[in-house]
C-alpha cells in the first residue's frame, strides 16, 4: 500500500499548470482535464491544492471521477490530518441561516405543499436554494404554473355517495396509489446530503413512481438500488450529443427495470435562470472590480453540468429510440397541440405537457393550459386513448390534480415541492408531502363528487378563464393611486376606556 | 345526597387507564369513552384529572353529557374549592388582546358589516377567529364569494318616484321584512359566551328567519326555546349515518315549529381548513418536536365535531326525508345548474347555492356567479316559480342582495357578519348589523329605482364581468416593478418657509 | 338701538328648553326650530349658549338664518368681547395638519389634477377633506370612475398638420374655450373661506360654464353676483319637496340670467359616505361609550343637509319644468341607455351621463362607460343631434376629456379637481388646474391628430377593454406569493470599493 | 492674440441688460440672443458673468454656439484660474449618490436590460435620470410598452434540430447580426461624458444599426466620425418649420454616408413628462414662494430644445421627401393600421410602430399591440412585403424580440436600455447589454425550436390576451382587504429549541 500524500504536498499543486485536488480524502491529478470541465476551469482553480470535497458533492454523482478520469490520474489517499483547515469568513447571512434552522416549525406545522417551500428557502444554502427555486428570466412562467390552476374552477356534483373514494389509477400499465409521480429533478444533494434517493424511499411509502434525473446528485444505480419490494421507477433522459452513451444508458436502465423512458425534448439547452447565476456570482465574485474578464463565472448550476445535451435532437432520432428499447416512450415537455399530433403519429406512448418548471423559455404557457388545447384536439380524432397524456408544473394542491384529470391528463408530475420537502425534513418532510395530497384528494373527490378517477371529466369545471389566454391590465396608476386616501375600518381608542 | 368529591380524588384519575374530568362541577368518568370521542383522546387527556369546563363549553351543547354518556358515569359533584386552580402561562398575545378589548370601538363607529369583521379580528380568542375566519385551502373561494358581487354592476332607473320603499319578502311561505336570513354557522359561544340565542333575539327584532345549525353550542332546544311570539325558525341538518337519529332530529324541530328542512348537502366531509388547524396546532403543538407521533392533534374545531356526517347521502334518500317530514325541503350547497335542474325534479320546495362560505371545496364558484347560470335555465324551462332559489356566500352590503335578487334570487343567506357583530358586540352588535342592512337596502333600492322586491329584475344589473370565467391576470413582473421609478406627487418642503 | 346682549346671557340658554346660539355677532334663540333642523338637534346643542358661527359658516349659506327662522328670534347683537373662549384641547392631528400648511409645496410644483388632491389631502381640515373626497360604500365606483378611462386607448393619427389646434366649442348653445363646466358641488366654504364665488372667478378667467349647486355655501346670488362680464353660469337643482319653493328657485335662476337648469335625479335620497361619517363621529363622539343611544350622530354633511330632496321625482313631474322655464333643461344623472332614449323622448335638451361622482349607488357605472353604451344607440336611431350628452366623473387629464368626446360626448363636467385646487391654493389654483387641462388639452389633440372638436370620433378609439364589463381578478394566493421569493437586481456592495 | 478675458470682467455682465456667459475657457456675449433661446432666458440668467459649462454641455452638440451664436458675440478666452469658483451647497442626496457610485455592482452582476435600469436609477444624476426614464402623464403607456409583451405567449416546437442557430437579418437592405437596432435617443451627455459615440462603438463591436438623433448631445458629424469600417447609420429626423434647415441636414446625412432616413411623425410637439419637469423644477425653484410667476420653469429638458419642430409637417410632405434624398424613408411614430396603409400607398420604405417609448401620448397603445393589427391588413392585402415595419418601445428581452419577429415585423429599436447602461458602466456596459441579448435570442430561438429568422411565424403564439384590448380589473375593495386575515405559513419558533 503506497503511503498517504501530505497536505503540503498536494498544495503545490495549486495552479492551472499542475492542479490537483482532493475529493474525499484522495488527490486527483485534474491539470489536463481543467479545459474539458463542463463547469469550466475556474471554478476547479479555486480548490487547485486543496480540499475540493465540500463543493464537489452534491454536483457530481460518486461514480464521476471514476467514470471521466483516467486512473492514473488517481494519485492516492491523502493524510487528511496534515491537511490544511481552510478558515473560513464568518458570513453573517449563513450565521442567520444557522440560527433559523434551530428555530424550524415542526414538521406537523406544514399543512400544505406550499408549506415546505417557505421553510426551505429560510433554511436551505443560499445556491441550493437559488437552483431549485429559480426560474427563466423573470420567472413570470415559473409562476404562471401554478396561477393557471387558479383559471379553472369547479362545478361539484352534489348528493352522490361518495362514502368509498378509489384515487388510484395506472401510468404506463403501472398501477399506483394516487394520480401523481415525482418527476425528475437534477441534484438532489444540494438539499439533502443523501440525495435522490431520500425521494425513492418516499415513492415506496405511497405507492407513487419516481422519475430517476439524469443530473442526479446520487448514481443512477444508488437510486435504483434503494428502491423495495416492485417499486417502478422512469428514466429521465437527457439525451447526449454521442449517441452511443445514450445507448448504454438506456439500455442500463432497462437491464435495472426502469419501466418508462421519458425523454426531454423542451431543453436542447438549458435555460438561464437568474436567481441561481446572482446567487453563483456572489459565491464567486464578490472581490471582482471588472465586470469582463472573458470568463462567466456566472453561468449557475444548471448550465455548468449540462453541455453534453443534444441540440440537434429531433423528431428523426425517435424511431431510434424505439429500435433501442422496449420500455414505453414518453416526451418530456411538448408544448403545443400540433407537437401532441404528431408524437401520436411517431408512435410514442406519451407525452408529458410541461414547460420544465418554468426553467427554460419564459411566456411558456402553463402545461395544463396546453392541455386545454390539446385534449378536445385529441378527442375530436378519437386519438384520446392512444396516447397517455401527463402534465407538470405547479402542482400544489390535490385541487390542481383533480383538475388535471377532469381535462384528460392520465396523472401529474411533482417536481420543487418534494425537494423542498425533502430538504426541510429529509423523507419524514415528503412522506408528510405525499401524505396531504392524498389527504386532499380523498376529500377533494369527495367534495366534487367523483368516487373514482375513471368518474372525471371537463363538465366537473369552468374552464371559460382560460379562453381570453393572458389578458394582463392595465398598469396602475401609480400617481392616482397616491392620491386616494383609502378607506379605514373603525379605530381603536389611543387610551383604554376608564 | 352524596358527598361531593375532592379535586385531589378527581386528580388521581389522569391518564388513559382511568380518566375522569370536571365539567361545571362535576365529574365524569370518560376512560370507556375516550376511543369514541369524535375529538380524538388527546384532548380529552389533557384535561384528565381537570377541570375542562373552558374548553368543553363552546364545542358541545349542554345536554352533550347527558345525551352521549351513560348517566353511571356520572360521578357527581365535585367541591370545586378543592380543585386546584391551574396557574396559565401569561401569553403576550393573550394580554394584548386584552387590552385591546379595552379600547374597543364603541359600536356606532361600525358603518357597515366589513367593520365588525375588523373589530372581531382583534378582539376574539385566537381559536374562535381561526374557526371563524378560515376557509378552505388558500381561501381563494371564501375570498371570491365577496369579490364576485363586484363583477356585476348596476344600470340603474332615474326618476321613479322611490318615496316609499317595501322590502319585505316571503321565504317559503313566510313574510320576512328584508331579503336576508341567517344562515347556520356552528360554535356560536366561540363568540359570545350565550351562543346562538343572541342571534335568535336579533333576528326576531328585525323580523328575519334564523336557521338553526345541527352544531350550535347551544342545544336545539334551548335556542327554539328563545324565540319570540310568531318568529319563524329554520333547521339545517347534517345526516347522521344513523338516520334514525336524523329521523328523531327532523321529528322533534318539526314539532317544535321549524318551518324549512335545509339539508346540507356540500358537505360529505367537513373541509380543510388551515388557518383553523394552524391555530389548533399552536395551541396544542407548541413545545412538540417531533412532527409525526401519529396523532393529528391539528385538525381544527370543525373536523373534530363532524366525524358523524354521512358521505354516502344521496339524491336517492330525497324520497325519504320527503316521507318524514312536512317542513319544506330546501337543499344547501348545490353549485351547478345540472344539480338544480335535478333538485326541481326532485320535487324540493329550494335550493342554496352556496359553497358553504368558502370552507369546503377551494375554487368551487360563488353562489351569485351559479345564479347567473341557474336562472335562465330555469326560466328557459317555465321552473323559475316551481322551486325557490336561494344564495349565500360573500353578502355584505344591500347592494349584494339586491343583485342576487336581481339576477332571481328568492333571498340570501348571511352568516360570519352575524357572528361577527355577535363576538364583539353581543347582541346590540347583531341588532346594527341588521339594521345597516335596511338603511343600505331602503337607500339603494332607491338608487336603483325600485320600490318593490317584485321590481327587481336582470336588467337593473350588467353581469358581462361574469362571462369570462375567472380570468386571472399575469403573475407580476417582479424585476421590471424593482426597476421602475414610480411617479410622485408635489412633495413638501423639508422645513417651513420662513 | 337695543344694548348689546352678553355673554352670560347667552350662555343661560343653553338647554333643550331654551337654546340659544350665537352665530356672527348675533344671539338666536333657536329653541322651537330644534326638532325641525334638518342635521339634527344635537349638533345645534351642542353650542347651546355658545358662539356657533365656525361651525355654522361652512354648512350655511349666509341668508339661511334670515331665511328660516322668523325674526321674531333674531336676539339682537351680542358684546363679543364678554363671550367666553373656549379653550380648545390641542389636537395632535390638527398641530401637525398647520404645520403641514407651511411646507406647502409652491402651487407651480403641481403639474396635473391629481397633484391637487395630493396637497389638499394633507393640508385641509379633516371634516372637509372627508366631505369632499368621500363616496358610496366600499369607493369602488369612486374610483373606477377614473380607472374607466384606462379602459379605452388612443389610435392616434400622424403627418395631420396639427399647427393650428382650436380646442372651443359650444355647450346648450354657450360657446366655451375647452369642452369642459365646472360641475356642481356642494359647501365650498369646507375647502375655503369664500366658497363657491372662487370657481367664479376661475371660470370667468378661462371662460367656462360654471354650474351652481344648490346646496352651496355661498347663497345662490352671491355667486351669480360675482360673474363678469357675459359669463355663463348654469344651475343646479335637486328638487324640493314643496313645488313651490323649486318653481321660485327656478324663475329667480332664469331671472338672474342662468342658462341651463341641471335636474339632478340620481339623488332621491343623498348616498351614505363611510368616510364622510366616520370623519363626524370622530368628531363628535370620541367620549361616547355606548352606540346605541338612538341619535345618529355619524351621518355626515351630506345627508344632513338633504333631507328636503323629494324621492317621489319623477318622469311625470318633467312637463311641469319645460312649463315654468325657458332654460334648457338638462337630466343629471341618468346612468343606462333606455333612461336616455325616454329623455330625448320627453324632450329634455341634454343629459348627464353621471354616478354622482362615486358619491350614490356603489357599483354604479361610470359616466364613461355608459356613454359607449348610449351613443350607439343614439345614433342607429338617428337621435344623436337631438340631444347633448354630458359625462362626469373621474376625469382628471385632457385625455379623459378626448376620450369623452371622441365617443361622442358635447362636453365633460368636473368637480373634485376644483374644489381640491381651490382648498389648497385658492383662485391660483383653479386657474391653474384649469390652465394645465387647456395646456394638455392642446398637446393631446396634436398627438392624437385633430385640429378641431368636430375632427373627434370614435375612430381615434380602442375600446374593446369595456366589451369585458367587470371581468375582475381572481383573489390573489397569499400563502403561494409568501412563499415565492422575488427576483432581485444587482446587489450594491456593502462597503466602497478600495 | 488677444489677451485673455478676467474672470471679474466676465462678472460684470450679469444681468439680462448685458449677459455674458463663459463655456469651455471661453466668454459669450448673449444678451441679444436671451429672448431667442429655445430653452428660455431664464436658465441662461442663472449663468449670467459665470460659467455655464457643465448645464451646458449634455444640452448642447459642441457647434451649438459656433453655428448659432454671431461671430461677434464670441469674445475670446477667459483666464479661467480668475474665474471664482462657486461654492456649492452640499445636497445630502447628490452626497448619497456618489457614496453609492463607490458601490456599484460590477458590470458582470448585470444579467438582463432591467438591471442597468435598476442600477443607473440610483447612480446618474437627478436630471439626466428624470429626463431619460420620464414619461407622458401617469407613464401608463410607457410601462405597458413592456407589460405587453407579456400578453403574448409562446407556443413552442420541439424535436426541432437547433443546433445552428443563425439569428442575422436584413434592415434597409443592410446586413445585421441580430434583428435590433440601436434606437435614437436624446442627450447622450445627460448620462456619459462622451455622449452617442459611446453607442457607435458598441453598435460596431455588435454589428447593429446606430439610428442617429437629431437631439444628440455629439453633434452629426462627430457621431459619424466615430463609425468605423462599413458600420451602418441611420438618421433620425425632427423636421424644421424650416424646411431648408430640414433639406440641408437631409443631404448632409446622405452625404456622409446614411442609410435610411427615419422621419419622426408622433412628436409635433414633444410629450409633457412631469417626472422630468418635477426633476427641474425643485432644481430651479425650491427657494420660489409664488408659483406663478408667469415663467415657465419648469418644462424639462425636452421641451426646451424642441421648439423648432414643424406640428404642420403632414402627408403631403412626403413626396418632397423623397424628391431630396435617396436613402429610404421610414415613418417613425405610426400608431395605427389606417397609417400603415397610407404608408404604403405613398410609397415609404418603411414605418416604425411605436408610440415614442410612452413619451408623447398616454394611453397610447404600444407598439407589439399595433402590429397585431397591421400585419393581418397587410397580408390580407397581400402588402406585408411592400414595406418594412419596425417596433420599438418597451423591448428589454430576447423573447420581446421574437415576439415582434415572429407577428411579422422585420426588427425592432431598443433605446433607453442602452442610455442606461452605458450611464452606468460606458462602452462596456453597451457591448454587454447587446451581448446579453445575444445570448437570449440564441437560447430562446432554440426553445421555440427556430433556427433562422425566416423560420419565425404566428403559429409560435398565443395572442389572445391582446383580443380583449385593455380590459383593466375592478378597483380593490380596500376596505374587505384591510379586513382580511391573511393566510400565513408556518412560523419559526421564537427562541432556539434546547
Amino acid at each position: 500500500m503506497a503511503p498517504r500524500l501530505t497536505g503540503a504536498a498536494v498544495a503545490e499543486h495549486n495552479s492551472k499548470d499542475s492542479c490537483w485536488v482532493i475529493v474525499h480524502g484522495k488527490a486527483y491529478d485534474v491539470t489536463e482535464f481543467l479545459p474539458e470541465h463542463p463547469g469550466g476551469s475556474k471554478i476547479i482553480l479555486k480548490y487547485a491544492g486543496k480540499d475540493a470535497t465540500e463543493e464537489f458533492d452534491p454536483i457530481h454523482p460518486p461514480d464521476t471521477l471514476d467514470k471521466y478520469l483516467d486512473k492514473s490520474k488517481h494519485l492516492g489517499d491523502v493524510d487528511m490530518s496534515t491537511v490544511e483547515q481552510e478558515e473560513k469568513e464568518v458570513d453573517p447571512e449563513e450565521a442567520e441561516r444557522l440560527e433559523r434552522i434551530k428555530r424550524m416549525p415542526p414538521l406537523a406545522a406544514c399543512y400544505n405543499l406550499m408549506d415546505f417551500e417557505t421553510v426551505a428557502r429560510q433554511i436551505m444554502k443560499k445556491t441550493g436554494w437559488a437552483y431549485y427555486s429559480s426560474g427563466a428570466d423573470d420567472e413570470i412562467t415559473l409562476r404562471e404554473n401554478h396561477h393557471a390552476f387558479h383559471k379553472i374552477w369547479f362545478r361539484p356534483r352534489v348528493l352522490v355517495d361518495v362514502e368509498n373514494i378509489d384515487m388510484s389509477t395506472t401510468m404506463l400499465g403501472t398501477p399506483v396509489s394516487i394520480p401523481f409521480y415525482v418527476t425528475a429533478t437534477a441534484l438532489g444533494k444540494l438539499g439533502h446530503p443523501e440525495g435522490e434517493v431520500v425521494l425513492t424511499k418516499a415513492a415506496h411509502n405511497h405507492n407513487v413512481i419516481q422519475m430517476i434525473p439524469t443530473l442526479a446528485s446520487c448514481s443512477f444505480d444508488e437510486i435504483v438500488d434503494a428502491k423495495q419490494g416492485d417499486q417502478v421507477q422512469w428514466l429521465q433522459l437527457y439525451v447526449n450529443k454521442d449517441r452511443e452513451i445514450t445507448r448504454k444508458i438506456v439500455a442500463h436502465a432497462e437491464k435495472r427495470g426502469c419501466k418508462g423512458l421519458f425523454i426531454t425534448v423542451d431543453a436542447p439547452q438549458l435555460g438561464r435562470r437568474e436567481k441561481d447565476m446572482r446567487s453563483k456570482f456572489s459565491d464567486a465574485g464578490s472581490n471582482v472590480q471588472s465586470g469582463d474578464d472573458g470568463i462567466d463565472r456566472s453561468q449557475g448550476a444548471a448550465r455548468a453540468i449540462s453541455s453534453f445535451i443534444d441540440p440537434a435532437l429531433s423528431w428523426k432520432d425517435i424511431p431510434w429510440f424505439k429500435s433501442i428499447t422496449k420500455m414505453p416512450i414518453v416526451l418530456k415537455g411538448v408544448q403545443c397541440v400540433e407537437d401532441v399530433l404528431r408524437a401520436v403519429e411517431t408512435g410514442v406512448d406519451g407525452v408529458v405537457l410541461s414547460n420544465h418548471g418554468g426553467r427554460q423559455l419564459e411566456t411558456a404557457r402553463s402545461g395544463i393550459e396546453v392541455l386545454a388545447e390539446v385534449m378536445p384536439a385529441l378527442r375530436e380524432r378519437g386519438w384520446d386513448k392512444r396516447i397517455e397524456v401527463y402534465v407538470d408544473g405547479g402542482v400544489r394542491r390535490a385541487t390542481d390534480i383533480l383538475k388535471a384529470l377532469c381535462l384528460g391528463a392520465k396523472g401529474v408530475g411533482i417536481g420543487r415541492p418534494f425537494l423542498y420537502a425533502m430538504s426541510a425534513y429529509g423523507v419524514d418532510g415528503v412522506n408528510r408531502a405525499m401524505q396531504l395530497l392524498k389527504d386532499e384528494m380523498e376529500m377533494n373527490m369527495r367534495l366534487i363528487g367523483a368516487t373514482r378517477v375513471e368518474d372525471l371529466n371537463p363538465s366537473f369545471l369552468d374552464t371559460r378563464g382560460l379562453l381570453s389566454g393572458h389578458a394582463g391590465t392595465i398598469p396602475s396608476d401609480t400617481l392616482g393611486l397616491r392620491a386616494y386616501d383609502p378607506l379605514q375600518g373603525p379605530r381603536f381608542n389611543e387610551k383604554a376606556k376608564l
